[in-house]
């Protein structure tokens, strides 16, 4: 299966030449989920080759400009484009409140059906689901509410283990069921247990997105053992009192939270606008989490 | 003085990869005017090495999203600069509506003045003059309330033909009277009438921003003679029922009114997405009015 992140934009607050704001893309199996959508997002997926129209579900992690403002355009250029399909979005319920009166204004009645999910953005909660993944909801710490989002890879079937079954002349209609981790029994009753028959399948992948937040280890549970955490770090560690009064996480945090939550790999993005040369901040976050990557724009990352 | 026009966006609707939404910077001895503010407009003020801070006043056609989704973020950028100085928008009133929640929700409380001067579409007004300039109004003929914009150089004082004062010992007091258009008396008491001492000053430019509109001669008698229009061609001829529907131009009538208005350059643009090649655009146009060009993004134009 397919899983794989596309980086649209990571600037924080303001974009710069080289950095859009947030939005990502993560394509599970074809299907396009959009994970905040700064301005500009819509030129940058036309530049990385992404099919507006496989987007149906789009998560906003929090109402500051730089992670929505790209949004109501894209939604508009989805109508103009002739959609009809449904999109839904996820989301604190004020955006309603602020792409209503856009449409409303602007005398535009969309051609397609736009559904709303509101978060509850004080507890986790599971946001969507279908049979290939699982979203959820991470409580962040910020100025105002806001959400990171976790991808999980529906739990695998089981693998048979083909050496044993060979001479067994086992139904065809049962191999689901052992699969699924059946026990089984033959022709002469005989019972196999199904740790007999097969091994675990792979692992889930699994993906977290958390932005923006100040520095908390409470959602390090949510998160635990995730195969790819991008997480903001917004500043280098000498601006830390800028962090702390902004609610935001420096490259230290960053890697300290990927270290205690056990991430196999850790992505930094959302930067200041102040760093034009990044590798200051990868050396930083390295020196606490090994397994650490930066985010740049059209990076694409199987999961 | 400097009257100087840099596109940062043509497109009409849908943003392409290649053109930005509809923004304009016009540089008028150093104070920046901008003109409609598509989404990533701060980005291509960026690009094209706009300096922020100069721009004072905003003025927005209407309120579709492509000729202003790019405010909120420049506004926000401003604020995050630290800008105090007061920044004035001018534009239908519900625009400020659309902000004042914007703000609200991402918990926001500029740094520095925001002041609406709320426009009437249904009539030409004066919305700005300083020592400079005039900025008024040209209501078009959309889908929802609009106006272009008319920018006129304050008439420039009259030449003194220094052959004719070299031996007069007029004081230096009276020059200025005298370039303003007064007549003059010697110490003698000889008269001398204005004619006999000045020529016409160098003729004011102009220049006419006309988007978004359908097609109507309404407007001609407001931009006569202008030495820049530029002028919406959404569309070629072939495509005039879906400019009548939609309350778009296309490229004849574009050039049939700058014919009209005896304007001495026409620029065209908010091209539809569809055209990657603009030069069918322009050959249309041009054999309507010889004296066309093409707006692309980056470019600086000399009024």
């Amino acid at each position: 299966m397919s899983f794989k992140l596309t980086i649209l934009g990571c600037s924080s607050a303001t974009p710069t030449l080289y950095r859009h704001s947030s939005a990502q893309i993560l394509n599970v199996n074809e299907r396009l989920f959009l994970i905040d959508c700064g301005e500009g997002a819509q030129i940058q997926m036309r530049k990385f080759r992404i099919k507006f129209q496989r987007i149906n579900h789009i998560f906003i992690s929090h109402l500051h400009g730089d992670h929505y403002l790209g949004l109501i355009g894209f939604l508009f250029t989805l109508h103009l484009l002739g959609r009809t399909k449904e999109v839904h979005i996820y989301s604190n319920y004020e955006l309603k409140e602020i792409i209503d009166l856009q449409l409303k204004i602007s005398g535009t009645t969309l051609l397609y059906p736009l559904i709303f999910h509101p978060i509850d953005s004080t507890k986790p909660e599971v946001l969507y689901a279908d049979d290939h993944i699982t979203v959820s909801t991470i409580p962040l710490d910020h100025r105002i509410p806001t959400t990171g989002f976790l991808f999980i890879e529906k739990p695998k079937e089981r693998k048979i283990k083909k050496e044993i079954i060979a001479n067994m002349d086992i139904p065809v209609e049962e191999y689901k069921k052992i699969k699924e981790g059946a026990d089984y029994s033959d022709k002469n009753g005989k019972l196999y247990k199904n740790a007999e028959l097969t091994v675990e399948g792979p692992v889930p992948a699994s993906y977290a997105y958390c932005s923006d937040t100040g520095y908390t280890e409470s959602y390090i549970p949510l998160i635990k053992g995730v195969d790819l955490l991008y997480h903001e770090a917004t500043f280098m560690h000498d601006k830390e009192k800028n962090a702390r009064e902004k609610f935001h996480c420096t490259c230290i945090d960053a890697a300290t939270i990927a270290l205690k939550a056990d991430a196999k790999k850790l992505m930094l993005g959302h930067y200041s606008a102040r760093y034009d040369d990044l590798q200051p901040l990868l050396k930083e976050a390295k020196k606490v989490f090994g397994n650490t990557i930066l985010a740049e724009e059209g990076m694409l990352y199987n999961i």
